[in-house]
């Protein structure tokens, strides 16, 4: 199960009714952050599930809109009691970006460590049980999409288990992935276990034109959270130099991936009502929401 | 006349009912902003007088809350087409700060201009009609409390200049200070001009233990904008540890300095509903207001 709330869904600065895009995601009460924006602790406050438990923080890039937040997060967090060590990742830079920023944030109760992810190839992190990966995007400095993965391990054949005569004690261990020994037997894992089941994905891909890697990327996730700077088509020339999208190229994307659901984020602010888009784009790919701040959705594993 | 606008009321985090205290201040046409913290240029957006006109900024001190809005703001400053230099002024260690922030606002299409404050005396600065003094108060870090005055010329004698023969074409340069040659007279600005007249004084101090020193520093203020970090009088420990002040102690300060009106902020995250002890701390200083965010005064020279 994962939990996901849309923190903010503004582009370039903060409004006054309308926080940067950022993204919060909880698992077994876990919780990563990704990008930081300025004020970025307010929404994270209003949705309302603590700063206590944010494990890592993760950028896309670091422009001010994504980064800018940072110092303030980390003082509060401090603030709020936290001693165990906080993960800060995100493209080359970091140690740059946090260094200069901390500037103004000298001294935490607890250590940062962070960790630098390539923007030349497909990366894979894991944090508890999730699956964290990163492909470079095309912005005007080097930028990541991520995905999020909790991986669903196969139904466990209590049947296969009894006819193989493996007392009731020893099913937890397989069920957690290891071998056991029976007498003079080897029993492991995939001799009980089905074949891994569909887990749950979820893409976020901001500041960046529509790369064709990014289709692959994005398959069957149940949640593509993706950048829409502009709503209207004849935008195209702004977005291709400002390298963001316009919804119509987002939903594309969406819709090559075949995902679930595509929630639209990081509106331009000269973009004052962009729900009014989200019919036209919907004829685009059908499963698209127009994000607007503090957004939540529970994801289940599909049974 | 001199426009005030109290942007914040928060102290140590902005809160999604509660920015950062920060003052903007606008006097024909031009604004000075003092403190930038998180989320700085939201209320600088609600309040209403643009971006364009602001010609500096001044810190109070580096801490986060003072200073972390300032590379969003220089951004949207950017963004909002402006090209003349902007003035940034405060203790010493600004270039550290302003350097370290940048890390993430690299390239701005107007210059910046730092100005570093002394911390052991008193200091003047002229900005356009504006005299901004400071002086050292007592906080973790160097701190400043800044006043800003207005002079007001003494009235023009319209019957000695006609006794003194000087054509009324002459009067305005004499008005605005210039001597003038009439024959083989000099004539100079004071024979004709009566003694100045009282101007307009507000002062802002933040981030400090009341220290003598401010008694004299604030004496005359139409306006003394003081930081309140807590409310109840049983607290006075924790405002000694953390270098703060009660709101009886503002109000003391604002009662021996003899100002107009005193206006309370930056409140402590766990002060909750400031304004409830408003009624307690106007006996011992009558015109106090316990601020709110987006607060305005428009203060008239007197006549």
């Amino acid at each position: 199960m994962l939990d996901v709330c849309l923190l903010g869904t503004g582009g370039m600065m903060p409004l006054p009714d309308r926080w940067l895009t950022s993204l919060l995601m909880r698992c077994k009460g876990r919780m990563l952050l990704v990008d930081c924006g300025e004020a970025g602790q307010i929404p994270v406050r209003l949705c309302g599930w603590g700063f206590k438990a944010i494990d890592a923080v993760l950028f896309t890039h670091y422009h001010a809109d994504h980064v800018a937040g940072l110092p303030g997060l980390l003082l509060t967090l401090g603030n709020s009691g936290r001693e165990e060590p906080l993960i800060l990742m995100g493209p080359p830079g970091i140690r740059m970006v946090v260094e200069g920023l901390m500037v103004i944030a000298p001294r935490l109760p607890y250590d940062l460590k962070l960790l630098e992810l390539p923007v030349n190839q497909v990366s894979e992190v894991q944090l508890d049980d999730v699956y964290i990966r990163s492909i470079p995007v095309e912005h005007w400095m080097p930028c990541l999409a991520y995905s999020f993965e909790i991986r669903r391990q196969g139904r466990f054949d209590s049947t296969r288990a009894e006819e193989l005569g493996i007392p009731v004690n020893f099913w937890g261990l397989l069920q957690r992935g290891e071998e056991i020994r029976l007498g003079d037997r080897l029993i492991s894992p995939e001799m009980v276990m089905g074949k891994p089941r569909k887990g749950i994905k979820v893409c976020y891909c901001t500041d960046t034109r529509p790369v064709e890697s990014l289709v692959d990327f994005i398959k069957g996730s149940e949640l593509f959270i993706c950048e829409g700077m502009y709503g209207h088509n004849h935008e195209l020339e702004k977005a291709v130099e400002k390298k963001h999208m316009l919804f119509s190229e987002a939903a594309l994307l969406a819709r090559y991936g075949e995902v679930g659901e595509l929630w639209l984020t990081h509106f331009s602010p000269s973009l004052e009502r962009p729900r009014e888009f989200e019919a036209s784009v919907r004829d685009i790919f059908k499963n698209t929401v127009v994000g607007s701040d503090l957004m939540k959705k529970n994801i289940k594993f599909k049974e």
